[in-house]
């Protein structure tokens, strides 16, 4: 099993007008557009309404030294809030320097017409292609459970104060 | 860009001693392992304490077919509790016959020993290989403001009841 290869076709693309550095300065992400290709389309029925979508990418403008990256320092956080950050693997992270190069992001769902996404909370570049998507919801995991490790915790409660 | 392979290698495999049939029909998942393999090990460090974790997966058992279906009934739920559901597109739901195949899941996250994560809600078969973990907060999500459609909504109103 370990040595088998996957290999995915983008469902769509992301149309994203603010340049690669704004989307790199924000630390929750910019207003943009996900394009699903025509084939695809169908597969949009009854989304419309989900105020939240998961949203899985492909870092196409990383290198495939990249895939080799296993601890990351959470540089957007070091860079916007001046504070410093833990060393932590890659999947404890959000860095799309990772073995797949996956993005996993969680998007507001503003509004769909025709084969056309429009978000808010969108973290990943123009034209970086696009997997999969499905709703968010909630019913599976209450939110007075989620909890996370006093590395994490920390943290943002340092930016919290900044 | 549309025409792009992106070829991915899983980073590991799940351990799950319960039967297909078993995942098939617990609506909320059963507990399990995930196998991450050695070479990725490190990317492991600092993820104890998150409680759950998005984990991406490649539903391997599905054959080449089931990557056209873009239209689907939401069978597990009109199986387990015998009630009628709308056909939606697969990006509206969480089946694994869709485009690439991919399984996101968000799983309980009950501990971590050397390279083996025990989970819970895990709805992936025994071998299913993993290609993506990471944790997930709710940082980016004010719980108040996550909203579904009315199709959805009615369904899990009328699962409520049994």
């Amino acid at each position: 099993m370990k040595d088998i290869h996957i290999d995915l076709k983008p469902i769509g693309v992301v149309i994203n007008n603010h340049s690669d550095e704004e989307v790199r300065n924000s630390l929750f992400g910019v207003q943009g557009q996900i394009f699903i290709y025509d084939d695809y389309k169908d597969g949009l029925c009854c989304l419309q309404g989900f105020s939240h979508i998961i949203v899985i990418g492909y870092a196409h403008k990383l290198k495939e030294e990249d895939k080799k990256v296993l601890k990351v320092r959470l540089r957007k956080i070091e860079r916007l809030y001046n504070v410093q950050t833990p060393e932590v693997g890659v999947f404890s992270s959000g860095s799309p320097a990772r073995p797949n190069l996956l993005i996993i992001s969680i998007l507001k769902l503003i509004d769909i017409k025709d084969n056309i996404l429009y978000v808010d909370n969108l973290d990943m570049y123009d034209k970086t292609p696009i997997l999969d998507i499905r709703p968010f919801t909630m019913e599976r995991i209450p939110n007075e459970e989620i909890k996370v490790p006093e590395w994490y915790a920390k943290l943002f409660n340092k930016i919290k104060d900044k």
